[in-house]
């Protein structure tokens, strides 16, 4: 019988699982240099958490299923819901709450490039502020993320805002705004045509589907984009202070990083929950999927629990990202200091050997141990083949002097010192 | 509507959140010091997998389903299977191979104290070398992770050997051995008594059934296994064999702690496929579940797929270890260095607290940020909530002098200096 895992699930091996973690940790550690707290959640939820949320289309995604018991739950597909159940069940967190969270998620999909049905997604959010200043932190976390992985200038952040998207339609007689938002959505899904049709189909007129067409297609900096926008369409007052609201964050978010941030009117975001700011990150050569995305939810909490508290965030997948890490050369395990291989070829020294190991190890210092009775060269190919720098040779005679041998890995160059020396002079 | 998570399930909040994943960092970074590599693997597999190994019993208490194609899977309820699975996928591994994981696993069992439905296990293997060396290794990596967590001298490991064991009942006269080992499995949940007739309800003699409770009910030192063995039964020359192996393992597990090793002939594990040492690890009060479990089990890889590749590993569960931690007052996030909060009292002063946040993150310092418009008394109480032991707080009039006043926040005291002296000063 042959065993494989399932299509959409991933086997992860050290070469690429010593990486990932090396980068989850970074991830990690930039979320904290910000003030976020990690926080954890069940992987299966009671599916009616998503139902209230999503709706059915998202349910017929999710690997849920009747629990023994015969409850509806489901793998949890986004960590969102969680989230906000976890913060509207506590009532004395101090304002603004900042949490990130690094659970896996899964989603009954056609597996592609940049898409499995089980990843990982790094998730960030603040609560209870609704303030440019808190959204230009968020996305500004997203940025220093990425900086710090060494992705600077290899992304650009597309932002838009769906109340200055709800009145541009509004002034262009848009009727059923909700429906233009799922089309512009598919904008670059489909062509040009086919998106003309769509508005059209939907009751909008010619001129305002190609208006809409223009914008969708358009990506604009926020110094231009008053001018790009009055060329358009008649500004409002109220067009007009949104406007100017996302400009401002923008030009907050530009003091976090100096990537390219343009607003980007074709980026709406498929969910519907969004209220305010929305914002992803692509990879400049656009050849990949979305690397995150998130923004403005306030009135997810009162779904949830009734009570009205606002949100911004944002979700982070592990599969785009390794993608672009790979084509980039920034796919690598942390820096792990110096890595010692200690060979046994005395039986003698064996105790010695895993005596000076454990010291070693007590040091911070990375220690693979030869466990058999091999010859040398077969403990140095092991050396080789663990990314062993150094091998420390421990003979029958060393015991009796007090000394080791030590082999640099990369040119075969052998010195023998004593053991107590070397000790005090490792840094792990 | 009210949601809440399952029963069984855990939203874990950064007062745990934080101190558990200092945690897994330090059982990480402590496996890799042994040369163990981190791997992955899905939280889904076919439920098959199981149920060649372990049985429809371990079956009927997983979280299985059929997902959406028909096919019948489960959420992993342990590790094993998909980690031999990945170790026989793959051909040209230099062996022994040692891996590690940290994968979220899932039982559907009654929840009890250091029991949960789901909870994280750290997995740890050594895999391709069946030697007393390799065996100590595990176990002393085992007592490594707890003591480099603190728990020096707040536990002891129990060691025993199946094939010892064998060859005890065998000279006892018991015939059905495997039965034997299900009733001494469960010695330390059932009554003298019902322990005595059980063993005898299986055919064992009153007298054999009377030197198997002595046998269970002892604990004895790797130095006095050998008298304390020859007085209760016949030792064989493979009996003689078996024990001697065991006690040199002992000793050498020895060197790498401090704690207690004893010979527990009580400790055979519950599951079928151990075929050589076992060991468990508990708190010395004996108040705790078994903190960590495991051993050799040579047969697994045939079973899986045909190939034999001896095996030795230990699985330890995050809920029982938090359970000890509490109890040590060892539950403690990880140290972070000194965290800043910068208040923000000026609106001109804003651009000028956000460049100086983000410069000290740059330097690896955690800075949570104001982003109200509040008062200062105000920002100072957040500076609390958030762990903060400094504020920094940047006025228009230091604006214009280029200084800022640094507040410790453990005893009020206040110090204003030159911003950029202020930066080359600190240390992430």
């Amino acid at each position: 019988m042959k065993f494989e895992s399932l299509r959409g699930f991933r086997d992860i091996y050290p070469e690429d699982a010593e990486p990932r973690d090396s980068m989850l940790s970074e991830i990690k550690r930039v979320a904290r240099s910000f003030g976020y707290q990690i926080i954890d959640f069940p992987s299966v939820e009671p599916l009616d958490l998503y139902r209230i949320k999503s709706g059915e289309e998202l349910v017929s995604q999710t690997f849920s299923f009747k629990d023994k018991g015969g409850r509806e739950v489901t793998l949890i597909p986004e960590a969102t819901p969680s989230v906000v159940r976890m913060l509207t069940s506590k009532k004395d967190l101090p304002r603004p709450v900042r949490w990130f969270s690094l659970p896996k998620i899964w989603r009954y999909e056609e597996p592609q490039s940049g898409r499995l049905r089980e990843h990982v997604q790094f998730n960030a959010d603040i609560f209870g502020i609704d303030t440019p200043e808190a959204d230009a932190e968020i996305v500004g976390l997203a940025c220093t993320i990425l900086d710090s992985l060494g992705l600077s200038g290899n992304y650009e952040i597309r932002i838009n805002h769906r109340k200055l998207m709800d009145e541009i339609l509004h002034s262009l007689g848009v009727a059923d705004i909700p429906r233009a938002f799922g089309i512009i959505d598919r904008f670059r899904k489909i062509d040009r045509q086919e998106f003309l049709d769509s508005l059209t189909g939907a009751g909008i007129s010619q001129d305002s589907a190609r208006i809409i067409e223009e914008l969708a297609s358009s990506r604009v900096s926020a110094d231009d984009s008053e001018e790009f926008l009055s060329g358009l369409i008649h500004m409002s007052a109220d067009l007009k202070e949104y406007l100017h609201r996302v400009v401002s964050t923008i030009r907050m978010i530009s003091m976090y990083t100096a990537s390219d941030i343009v607003m980007d009117f074709s980026t709406v975001r498929g969910l519907s929950y969004y209220t305010g700011l929305v914002f992803e990150a692509f990879d400049i050569r656009g050849e990949l999927r979305a690397i995150l995305g998130g923004g403005r939810y306030n009135g997810l909490s009162s779904l949830i629990s009734g009570q009205d508290i606002p949100a911004m965030g944002f979700g982070m997948g592990d599969v785009v990202l390794e993608l672009l890490l790979k084509r980039t050369n920034l796919w690598r395990r942390g820096a792990s200091g110096d890595r010692y291989y200690v060979c046994t070829v005395a039986e003698e020294a064996a105790t010695a050997s895993l005596k000076l190991s454990n010291d070693l190890r007590k040091k911070g210092v990375q220690v693979v141990r030869d466990l058999g009775n091999r010859s040398l060269s077969a403990q140095l190919r092991s050396a080789s083949a663990n990314g062993c720098n150094y091998a420390i040779i421990l003979g029958a005679k060393d015991l009796s002097t007090g000394s080791i041998t030590i082999r640099n890995m990369s040119d075969g160059r052998q010195e023998t010192i004593n053991i107590e020396e070397f000790l005090s002079s490792v840094k792990g």
